[in-house]
């Protein structure tokens, strides 16, 4: 499995992707998901990718060497793209120039041709934006009423950012933000984990802020995950009991009533 | 969509589940999934269910009118069971039955024949159980490591319960930790709603502490779903922010740098 999120929002652009892929639960291993192409004053852009590896890693060598342009005759590189939409279309293309070549042999071997990309960045000339590019090659724009994408293993994650992302909200704790759902992800699939790839991209910088790999055992985020869990216990313990259930409680059994007694 | 969940502790058994159906996002509709067959002193038993709503209402009427055993020529219904083993196997049965006269139909006019089921509770002589049946009639039994079960959407609100369930939690907060759950779930899937269904069982009473519906405005969960909010709010502000991101604070743009000044 694969987990990745791109917040984007007024002061900037968080990019976040886990690094762990199985071929089956008994074939685990480690590789990057999040590739940057950086040419600093001119673009910043980066891709997160989620679904089948060896047409991710297509996707990301077609963009680097050119995407054939059959009636143009030429190639395009994701380098030459002159706008982020642009960009997002390559991506698209590149997409189905694998989809050509090996969505039927696949589809006859069983194997699904399920991709999934997030595109975040700034090209000179145009503003910092986030895409999510579909396996058929067509896609979405983040915008500021839902200022964050998601790709692959996507639900455990998403209600701490529905409820905690918004566009006005500081680029450190878009991150912050990020790496609790990152969390939450970790602990509910054993197919998403350590390291952790993040970028951070700030407007009209047109070079990455930030570019980290949260490694096993790196204290912030240890730190991040004993902290919330810590948190959402004492949120839990802050609520009071449900009011239908005070006659049940007189009912529960003398070792609850013992229990009681204790605390 | 459904989301149901079972809550097996020490004290006792939680089942709750939303009544939203749809066909489309534009044909939504109330049903009620938990039904409760009850003879007090002798069995309470619960069965929530998640999937296609003809066959699950199907295998409903068929555990209460009896599922054919054609070998022995007799017909057997839920209250008849002796153990709760045997009530999940019934409840096996049943849905085999509906898969014999409808799967094949269903399946080639590309409708899943796709349904799951918690069946919890207590039978004279046995102990308090939860099960989870799959489409296939096979089952597997809640245990104490992992003191719940979840069918229908069950990603969103798993989070809440991995970090908070333990089976020797009190019936009222296991409770509580179920609603918990069914807002974050509702929260981020609108095909989960309200009215909640809730029934409490204790052990070796024989008879539901609570048969409960929840309503829209009810006022403890509505209070319940604010004060989570504002607990999880609290909880990311009292996190610190990485500490990799203070150059990047430096560098973000007048208008935040101008909001730090004024917090």
């Amino acid at each position: 499995m694969t987990y990745c999120c791109g917040v984007l929002v007024r002061d900037g652009l968080v990019m976040i992707a886990d690094t762990r892929t199985n071929a089956g639960l008994d074939n685990i291993s480690t590789f990057r998901k999040l590739h940057v192409f950086e040419e600093p004053g001119h673009h910043v852009l980066a891709i997160a990718c989620a679904g089948n590896l060896s047409v991710s890693q297509s996707v990301i060598s077609l963009l680097h060497e050119g995407v054939e342009d059959h009636e143009a005759g030429e190639r395009h590189q994701l380098r030459d793209a002159r706008t982020m939409f642009q960009a997002a279309q390559l991506v698209g293309t590149a997409i189905r120039q694998v989809h050509r070549v090996n969505g039927d042999v696949m589809e006859q071997s069983s194997v699904n041709f399920d991709v999934s990309f997030l595109l975040g960045g700034q090209i000179a000339g145009g503003p910092l934006r986030l895409f999510m590019i579909y396996n058929a090659g067509n896609f979405i724009e983040c915008t500021p009423d839902t200022p964050f994408l998601q790709i692959g293993e996507h639900k455990y994650g998403k209600p701490v950012l529905d409820r905690a992302v918004s566009y006005e909200m500081e680029i450190a704790d878009a991150l912050k933000t990020s790496l609790i759902s990152m969390d939450s992800t970790m602990r509910s699939n054993l197919g998403v984990g350590l390291p952790i790839d993040v970028l951070v991209v700030c407007p009209d910088k047109l070079h990455s802020e930030l570019k980290y790999r949260i490694e096993p055992g790196e204290p912030y985020f240890h730190d991040l995950r004993e902290r919330w869990s810590a948190a959402l216990r004492a949120a839990h313990t802050s609520i009071p009991r449900p009011p239908y259930m005070k006659d049940v409680r007189s009912l529960t059994r003398e070792s609850a009533e013992r229990q009681r007694e204790e605390t």
